[in-house]
């Protein structure tokens, strides 16, 4: 049965979900909707999710959007995924959902909030907000501390104690990754605090490389370009 | 195995798995965690859930915080619970997880900006917020003609085409629910032009009864005694 993924390597749960089938073998074609050609608002892409965000699936003729739902769907649905990444046991699986949940309203409500009203809006041409950017900021640093004080407590390498990564972590690092639009004072600023984040980061590489890296290559070019568009509206 | 629940019945969510586990025939303690007296402040409760928020539960030794990751779980972990509160067919269950993602960012962050901003704060003593309740109130609109016009699409009386009802449809409705603590007024605008959602409630009411009403009935005397505080501090 075809898996098609609709995504833009840009949206950090598209590049979850990228990451996630490369990492398990997978087979899927990608389809991309690009973001910035609001392709997402197209007729066609409607069809495949009316609520016009990336990223979606079509697995045969079943259809689901949300990336969280994506991630456990696939985990249940390819009966090649290793245990750890949608543990079994009713236990260990309700951790991974309670982060999951958690994560909506806390680490992702604040990046978004942060790196759309930085990065983002400069790319799209809208006025900045350092307001809404400044609330973003906090959020997101407020959930960094919380994931290192309280979801990563304990030696385990991965959340909520694992030895493995689950698709928590990689759901929760590829938002943190987003931080790869800001600048390098921007990132060292926020992410420095945070040793033990910078570790779990480099833990969930190793544990997907070389998709991981792979993925995320495009982010670089992308805050180049972003810096220089911040240097144009400087001089304005 | 002891199950405690940690809730407040003026939280939405607490509400909903009171319902859930009552309709179930899952016994339980109730251990009311006072908002308005901020018993989810005190040291107690912190070592039941550190994130300072109801619901959470003790199941045995095992703690769980985040509504959505409860209910999943108590369908779960106990045998008796009818597979339609939380499917196991792999489709349906992603569905199910679709629409419950879908929330968070969504009708709650709508429901919960608008009830804070105009009932909430007056009951806490705090400046009310008209242009964030205004903002919820656009969300929590757009939230609700979009689970008219697509997650109850058709003439199934649930859900994502369900003809029972879900965790989902418990979840949703109970954040509806809190526009009881609103004037009949704002109610009649924001809910009136929704005659689908409103024969949804009623449905979800009926498929749960007694319980549905029983564990709302706390409702209408606070939202008299919001109406007296509003006359206040109109004379204020």
């Amino acid at each position: 049965m075809e898996l098609k993924l609709y995504v833009d390597r840009i949206s950090q749960p598209s590049r979850a979900i990228l990451i996630f089938c490369k990492a398990n073998g997978i087979e899927f074609e990608e389809v991309k909707i690009d973001l910035s050609k609001k392709q997402h608002h197209s007729p066609e892409f409607a069809e495949v999710n009316p609520m016009k965000q990336v990223p979606a699936i079509v697995h045969g003729d079943f259809k689901l959007f949300e990336s969280h739902a994506i991630l456990i769907y696939l985990a249940a649905a390819f009966p090649g995924v290793a245990d750890h990444w949608y543990p079994a046991d009713v236990h260990k699986r309700a951790k991974i959902h309670s982060v999951l949940d958690w994560h909506h309203s806390n680490l992702r409500r604040g990046s978004v909030g942060y790196i759309f009203n930085t990065a983002v809006a400069l790319a799209l041409g809208l006025p900045p907000n350092p307001e809404a950017a400044a609330e973003g900021e906090k959020l997101m640093s407020a959930s960094l501390a919380t994931i290192e004080s309280f979801w990563l407590e304990g030696d385990a390498p991965f959340l909520v104690g694992n030895s493995k990564p689950s698709i928590a972590d990689l759901a929760l690092v590829c938002e943190i990754m987003q931080l790869e639009f800001a600048d390098e004072e921007e990132r060292d600023r926020i992410l420095g605090p945070h040793k033990r984040i910078l570790k779990w980061i480099e833990d969930t590489k190793n544990a997907t490389a070389p998709y991981f890296d792979e993925i995320h290559s495009m982010m670089a070019p992308i805050r180049e370009k972003l810096k220089e568009l911040k240097v144009q509206a400087s001089k304005k």
